[in-house]
C-alpha cells in the first residue's frame, strides 16, 4: 500500500468508524455469533498472493463488525466501562503512525517527556500528593498496559525491597495480601510470582470493606506461622460490589510493619478522585500518606482508550532497583548521565508503546472540568446516571439493593417482597437459583448487557454505568426491561415450583 | 468531539500521516532535542477549560513530531527495525475504534477467534510445527506484547509446571538459564520472579552461540550444587550479533533433563523463517522437534505495528495450569463449557487489544509471498541489503566485521589494515578507544542511526536493515558517510596519539 492508496484506505477507516457510531445504538450490545464462527469465513493459512485492500476492509465490516462485544453500545453495563472517545482515537493513530518502541529517552524523546508531563497533569486532577510527581525526582508514574501488570510491578518492587532488606528470609515465606473482593489481579501476582496469597475475609456488614482488626489478625497469625506478608493489595472500588478498604483503618495497622508495602488498586474508582466530592470515602488523604504505589485505569471511567493504566509510585528507586536492566546494546549517552528517565526500568518489558498521547489528547480536549462533568454525569449527584438506577430498584417491587450503591456501580438481585407476612422468606439458595435464572433471562438478550457476580454466597446482578454514549433515556430503557424480565422470572419461577410442589413465590 | 468533528480531525490526522511519509526522508532520523525539551512547551497542569482539538492537533506537529526518534526512516540502522505499515496503522485504527478489552470469548468474539485463526496462518508461514496450531486443540499461539512478556509467560509457565512436578524444591534453586548474548530478557524474567539465572559463556570462534557441551557443563555443575535449572531460554539471532544457538546440540543434552523447559527467543529473526533458504541456518526442524515454546516479534522485522509478539507453546494447559484465575465476574457459559478459548489465562494480565487485526491486514495484503519478498530484500540474497553492506566493509581498507553478518544483521568495527607488517597491531583496549571514538562521531549526527554493543569485550558497531523504506540508495549513502567518519576517527586518533607520544596508527 504505497502513501496515496493509505490516504484512501484511511478515508474510509474514518467514514466507517463515523458509520458505526452513528448506527451503533440500533446494534445487538451483545454479539449474536456462536463459537467458531469465523473460521466459516477465514481460510486456514494466508493468502499467498497479496489481496486487495479494499477486500479486506469489507470483510471487517462483514466478518469482524458481527462478531464484536460493543463496549462503546449506550447499553452496556456490563464489568466496567472501556472507554473510548475519539480524541483517543486519533491519538492512537498518530501513535501507530510512528511506531517506536520508546524504551529508553533517546529512541524516542517526545514520548517519554510526553508521559513524564501527563502523568503529573493526571497526578494533580487526581489530588494525588505532590510526593507521586515526576517533577519530584524521586516519586513518579509510568503508564502501564493494565491495573494487573500495575500491581504485578507493584509486587515485584516489594518483593525486591524486602529481599534486600531481608536476604535471609526464603521466598516460600513471602505472602501477598488481598481479600476475598480483591481484582483476578491479587492472584494473579501471585501466580505469576510462584509465591503465597493470603486472602483476607471481609464483611457484609462491613460492605465488603477489609477493616484494620482483619488485617491486624492476618498479620498476627502470619507472624506467629514464620511468614512474612511484603504487600497488601488494597482496593478501593472493587469490581463485584464497589466496595473501598478502609484505608485509615489499614494505615494504623500497617505504620507498625514498615515492611508491608501497600498498593492501592482504584483501578475503575481512581478517576472519580478527580472530584472533590469523592475524595474522602476514596480515601484520598490516606492514599496519600502513605500509600507506596497507587492504580488507575484512565481506559476504564476516564475517557482515554484501552490501554492507559496509571501506575504511581512514592519512591521511583523502588521500580528501578527491581527492574533495571542494560546490557551494551541499550547503553546511551544521556541514560549513563543520569539525565533522563528510561520508561524500560519502570515496567516489566523493554518496548513501550506512546500511550501517553491520547492521554494528553483527551485532557486537553475535555479539560480538567469537562472530565470532573463526565464522571459526575455518572455519579455521585443526585441526578446522575447511577442514582437514578439504584432509586428504580430500591423502589422496585421484585428487587432489592445488596450494597448501597458504589459511585457509578449498582449491585442488585431479584428479591420479592414476601406477599404475606406469616410466609417464611426464601431461603439464600432459593434466590440464588431464583437470580441465576434471572441473570440467564437478562444475559439470554442481546440489547442490554449486565454481568453478574457472588457477593459472599449470594448470587447478584452488577449494573455499571460510564459508558461514554450512556444518557437518561437508556437508564429507564434499562429500568422497563428488567422489571419485565424479573416479572417473567417470577412467572417462570411460579410454574416451576408448582410443578415441583416446592413452595412458590407467590405463597410467600 | 463528536462524529462530524471527528470526521474532520480524522482525515486530517490521515493527510498529516501521508504528510509525514512523503518528508520522512528529509528529517534527521535522530531527534535534535536535548533532555527537558518539552517542558518548556507543555504547561505543568492540565488546563480547566477543554481545548479546541485543531490547536492540540498542530501542537502535536510543533512540539512532538520533532522530539521522536524516526524508526521508519530510511537511514534508521539502530537496534532493530519497528514494522510499521499502513495496513497496520487502519488496523490500529479499527481496533481502537472498537475499544473493549478481549479478555475472554464473550468479551469480543471476534477478537478471540481471528486471533486463533491467524495465529495459525502465522505459525504455518513460518513452517511452525503444526503441533503449535491453535486447531491442534493441544498447542496453539497467542499475541503478546513483547518478546520480554513472551519469555517471562513461558518462564511462568515452565516454573508452575516445575513446581507442579517437585513440590519439595525450594524457589531459591530454581535456575533460569541464558547466555551472555541473551536479550535483557532473560536477566528481566529472573528480577521480576526474583529467581537466579545462570548466564552461560559463549565463545568468539562459535559465533557467540551456545554449544551442547556448555550447557552440559553448566547442568553438571548445577546439579552438584543442588540447584534446579527448570528453563533454558535460548536464541536465533542474538540482538547484539544475530547469534543462532546451537539447538540441535541443546536438544541432545536437554533431552536427558526432561524437565528443562527450551523456550526458543527469535524475536527479531524468527519472522525470517518465511522464507525455506533460511529455516536450517535457525534450526527450524530442532525448534519443531523439542522447543515447549517459540516467540518472534511481527513487530520488528515482521510488517505488523508494534505491538505484536507471538508466543507459541506446544501445550496451552501449562499456560492455563500456571495462569487460569477465573472469579465469578469473569464466568460465562462458554468459559465455563470449555467450548472456547479465554486469552486472559494465556498472558499475564487480564485486558488485551484487539491485535490479531493487524496480523490479519497486514499477511493478507502482503500475501505469503509479498511478506517473503520483503524478508527477502533485506537479506540472505547476494543482492540483499544487508549482503550489499557487509560486502562493503569485507571490501574496506579500514573497517572489519566482528562476526560473519547474520540474516540482515551486520556487526563491524574500525579496525583499520597495518600499513607494513613489522608494526605490532593496536591492543583491544586501542581498538575499543577508537572504536568509541567512532561510535561518538557517528553518534553525534542526526542522519544516520546506527547503535552499539560489546562483544566478549570487543567494542563494535551494528547495522540492522529491514526499515520498511531503506532502498539500496539509503545503504549507498551509509556506507559513503561510514567511510569518511571512519577517515576523519583516524585523523582525529592519529592526531591526539601524536600529541600524547603514543603509537599513531599511521605508524602500525
Amino acid at each position: 500500500m504505497d502513501i496515496e492508496q493509505f490516504r484512501k484506505a484511511g478515508y474510509q477507516a474514518i467514514d466507517r468508524i463515523c458509520e458505526y457510531y452513528y448506527s451503533l445504538h440500533n446494534r445487538p450490545v451483545i454479539s449474536k455469533v456462536e463459537p467458531g464462527y469465523l473460521k466459516e469465513h477465514i481460510p486456514l493459512t494466508a493468502p499467498e498472493e497479496g489481496e486487495d485492500f479494499q477486500v479486506i476492509a469489507d470483510d471487517f465490516q462483514k466478518f469482524i463488525v458481527p462478531g464484536l462485544t460493543h463496549w462503546q453500545h449506550p447499553s452496556f453495563f456490563g464489568y466496567f466501562p472501556t472507554a473510548c472517545t475519539f480524541e483517543g482515537m486519533i491519538a492512537d493513530l498518530y501513535a501507530t503512525s510512528a511506531c517506536n518502541p520508546g524504551f529508553n529517552w533517546s529512541s524516542s524523546p517526545a514520548s517519554t517527556e510526553l508521559e513524564a508531563l501527563v502523568m503529573d497533569w493526571a497526578c494533580q486532577l487526581l489530588g494525588l500528593s505532590p510526593e507521586f510527581l515526576n517533577s519530584s525526582g524521586v516519586g513518579g508514574g509510568a503508564i502501564q498496559n493494565t491495573a494487573s501488570d500495575s500491581a504485578l510491578i507493584a509486587a515485584v518492587a516489594a518483593r525486591s525491597l524486602y529481599q534486600r532488606n531481608y536476604p535471609e528470609v526464603s521466598l516460600q515465606d513471602l505472602v501477598i495480601y488481598t481479600t476475598t473482593q480483591t481484582h483476578s489481579l491479587g492472584v494473579k501476582a501471585g501466580l505469576v510470582l510462584g509465591l503465597s496469597v493470603h486472602v483476607l475475609e471481609v464483611k457484609a456488614e462491613d460492605q465488603f470493606s477489609l477493616r484494620g482488626e482483619t488485617l491486624q489478625a492476618a498479620l498476627h497469625e502470619d507472624e506467629k506461622l514464620g511468614k512474612r506478608p511484603f504487600i497488601l493489595i488494597a482496593t478501593v472500588g472493587t469490581t463485584s460490589s464497589g466496595a473501598i478498604d478502609n484505608l485509615p483503618e489499614i494505615q494504623q495497622i500497617a505504620k507498625n510493619y514498615p515492611s508491608l508495602w501497600v498498593h492501592v488498586d482504584a483501578a475503575w474508582a481512581g478517576v472519580a478522585l478527580s472530584c472533590p466530592e469523592n475524595r474522602e470515602r476514596c480515601h484520598l488523604n490516606t492514599i496519600n500518606e502513605f500509600a507506596d504505589s497507587f492504580c488507575t485505569n484512565f481506559h476504564k471511567w476516564g475517557l482515554v482508550n484501552f490501554d492507559a493504566s496509571t501506575l504511581w509510585v512514592r519512591d521511583r528507586k523502588h521500580l528501578t532497583d527491581a527492574l533495571d536492566v542494560t546490557p551494551p546494546f541499550l547503553r546511551t549517552k544521556h541514560g549513563d548521565a543520569g539525565t533522563v528517565i528510561d520508561y524500560r526500568n519502570w515496567h516489566l518489558a523493554l518496548g513501550r508503546r506512546f500511550r501517553s498521547l491520547k492521554l494528553w489528547f483527551v485532557l486537553r480536549s475535555f479539560g480538567a472540568e469537562g472530565f470532573r462533568n463526565y464522571i459526575r454525569k455518572a455519579s455521585p449527584l443526585s441526578i446522575s446516571l447511577n442514582q437514578v438506577f439504584a432509586d428504580f430498584v430500591t423502589k422496585s417491587e421484585t428487587l432489592s439493593l445488596v450494597t448501597p450503591p458504589s459511585l457509578a456501580l449498582t449491585v442488585f438481585r431479584l428479591d420479592p417482597k414476601p406477599k404475606s407476612l406469616d410466609q417464611p422468606p426464601l431461603s439464600l439458595e432459593s434466590l440464588n437459583n431464583l437470580n441465576r435464572l434471572f441473570y440467564g433471562r437478562i444475559s439470554a438478550r442481546n440489547d442490554i448487557l449486565l454481568t453478574q457476580t457472588v457477593l459472599n454466597g449470594v448470587h447478584c446482578i452488577r449494573f455499571a454505568v460510564g459508558a461514554a454514549r450512556t444518557e437518561a433515556p437508556h437508564i429507564q430503557q434499562a429500568c422497563d426491561l428488567l422489571c419485565k424480565e424479573a416479572d417473567l422470572t417470577l412467572e417462570a419461577w411460579e410454574q416451576t415450583t408448582l410443578d415441583e410442589g416446592k413452595p412458590s413465590v407467590s405463597s410467600i
